[in-house]
């Protein structure tokens, strides 16, 4: 399969190195020169629980290709989705395929900007994926991919891509569930992410020093929205993950923490900001996650001034 | 009169001083070696419109004093309210008056633990006091002072203290509209303090970068809880107020950040916590001084952890 990333982070590098090993044609679209330059010299060093290995592959900006992809994998931070989507207009055919797995809600819908719904595939990704440097990427523990169709049918296109993922070792399948783990994860990420980003303290801390409520509060109200909307998230699944995160993860800053510390733009409008949009839209107040997102835009609004 | 002032920080300072200075017996109350030592070497240093000058006075700890007062007022932060009151037991007989101007709810049920509720006046102020070292005062610019009975009532004691402080040039006034003032700043101080501390951004960045309508819904909950206890709080005259200090105000740390910034303990329980805790009892929620609080609680308690 001919396959573009689009953002060669973390999880750009786990999974188009893992499709790549397993000879799928990949190329890599990214904004970094250094990132570029990296992968196109040395390949990207892949560590999983196979050992570590490096995975030769190509990468280039997006002007430099006007190949045709048969899939386009969009994995850039949420907040650059729009002007790397730009980027690639002109490989935006009508055959192409996009897939987003994208963390948050509005993907499907910032996508179907650029393609066709019926172009469009979602997923959703357990997989973990740290970066240690440039196309350098460690993913450890078994999980699953779940994609499905934007519509939320099952499409043989859908069935083809989940096989080439399968064969990469990110045990892929296709599910309806995939709308439930997506907002049973933006429900997690709104509590975790958010109180952390909001406090400056680590996933553990905010359960040590009295998030645990809060961050219950903060979840139920997304799965409220996602229930309205007829999607069946359940709050049980995200309270466990919680409760396990605030153990298990005592150390760990989350992205949208580290952000924050390193005064970038987080991605809490699609998260945070997203439950409190669709939930004002089903006549559901978010008052508690509109609160936690004002707090983190001021933070950040006072960065963007002063960088 | 025969006045004790419990704590001599800005605020006491203030009172204490203007009153010693037009003749009343002042001794101050407090727990800093350093402050009582400066008080009764030099006095306490006054700076007002009317000019700059030392006022003689005492202090001592609490356990150093016997002597029966007419009046105590209660000038320490609320957070130390109840270990003050506790200090000064042997003091508090069935005829002394127990004034407390301190901010925010809770303080007149705090006292009524240590004396009955005829013996207590709740007090308001609106001047603003600076403290520049030990026993060391400023305060310029007009305003008044508004206290009344516990009970609601006006009694002639009262206006005796009323008297008092008039004349010790603090404008003060007996009047009812003391529960509605000390709403108005309970909200004032909930959307403000509570934002700079959460955000840990000056009065003036909080209304730059997006903080004026999560300011005005702060105060509307508080607000709200005002009107349903009986209490005719106006949310037009504390919008006002807050949009005054965005601007005029811009570069003011108030005291709640510069304690998280010191990682010392907030007054955020007797502010935006009261609000939580009386709106609840009314039925009426207020989820965003809920999430404020408990963030701010957060920070505060995993001060406390490293301390």
């Amino acid at each position: 399969m001919k396959i573009a990333v689009l953002g060669a982070g973390a999880m750009g590098c786990l999974y188009g190195a893992a499709l790549a090993e397993k000879g799928n044609d990949v190329l890599f679209i990214d904004v970094s020169e250094k990132t570029i330059e990296t992968i196109n010299e040395n390949g990207v060093t892949l560590e999983t629980d196979e050992g570590k290995r490096t995975v030769q592959a190509r990468a280039c900006k997006a002007h430099e290709t006007k190949e045709d992809f048969d899939l386009i994998i969009l994995f850039t931070k949420t907040i650059h989705s729009r002007v790397a989507l730009e980027s690639i207009r002109h490989l935006l055919n009508k055959t192409v395929t996009v897939l987003t797995i994208q963390n948050g809600l509005g993907n499907k819908e910032l996508v179907e900007e650029f393609v066709e719904e019926k172009q469009i595939i979602l997923g959703m990704t357990g997989f973990p994926a740290d970066l240690h440097g440039s196309a350098n990427v460690s993913s450890h523990g078994k999980s699953y991919t779940g994609i499905i169709d934007a519509c939320g049918a099952v499409s043989d296109n859908a069935v083809l891509v989940a096989d080439e993922i399968t064969k990469a070792g990110l045990n892929c399948k296709v599910t309806n569930e995939v709308f439930e783990y997506i907002w049973e994860k933006v429900c997690f990420n709104a509590a975790v992410n958010a109180l952390c980003a909001a406090t400056e303290l680590t996933v553990g801390q905010v359960g040590e020093f009295g998030g645990r409520e809060l961050a219950y509060k903060i979840a139920q109200e997304g799965i409220k929205a996602a229930n309205l909307k007829g999607v069946d998230a359940k709050f049980e699944k995200v309270k466990e993950m919680l409760n396990h995160a605030f153990t298990a993860h005592y150390d760990h800053k989350p992205s949208m923490l580290q952000d924050v510390l390193c005064k970038r733009q987080t991605e809490i409008d699609s998260i945070n900001g997203q439950i409190v949009k669709i939930a004002k839209e089903l006549g559901s107040p978010a008052p508690i996650n509109e609160t936690v997102n004002a707090l983190v835009l001021m933070k950040q609004n006072s960065y963007k001034k002063h960088d």
